[in-house]
């Protein structure tokens, strides 16, 4: 069946949840994309979300460089969240760290789990 | 630090989506919870979800037995979304595959990667 970023189920602000995940299995990050940041996506193999904050299209690593090459893009059983299959490049997250879900909660205590990259 | 859920950043709904992850890395789901939903899941260690269309605590695998144990619990850079590291017993999906996200798009084709499991 042909895909069509439009059969996806969008919030009421037209996003759906984006889960990037490296090839060795890491959870890297989430953010949201809107019909155009899927399709994007796809035609140009370079990860893009959609900014809320800037509304904006979100090119991941256009400044920093930290660019996400699309591998594999997977929709959820009820087309309401994607999970993205990426290589990429440097650390994921803004703080340097490889991926933004750094903070465990362990014995009720937020533990560190990375550190910053060089 | 001590965590405290309410240190979270919820949508205007009061939600924060989750993301389900095996031990052996396979993202399996990704749902919502509440305050209310956090801390049980850290109480209980069973992961207990918001459902959005029961407007219910939805303790996973309640009545399927596919529960979730948590293994570990982790906030993201913003604080606005969480990822459970999770021993998942049966079938994450409903539709009783191993994930939900069983669906991939290549070459502009929806593929089918899992199948139901007997």
């Amino acid at each position: 069946m042909a895909f069509d970023p439009a059969s996806l189920k969008y919030d009421t602000q037209g996003l759906i949840p984006a889960i990037a995940q490296s090839e060795s299995g890491e959870v890297l990050m989430m953010a949201w994309m809107n019909a155009a940041a899927v399709a994007r996506t796809l035609d140009t193999g370079r990860v893009t979300y959609w900014s809320r904050s800037r509304q904006a299209f979100w090119v991941k690593g256009e400044t920093s460089g930290h660019v996400q090459r699309l591998v594999d893009l997977r929709v959820d059983c009820d087309r309401d969240c994607l999970l993205l299959v990426v290589d990429q490049t440097g650390p994921a997250c803004h703080t340097n760290r490889r991926s933004c879900f750094y903070t465990a909660v362990r014995n009720g205590q937020e533990v560190e789990l990375l550190r910053p990259e060089e």
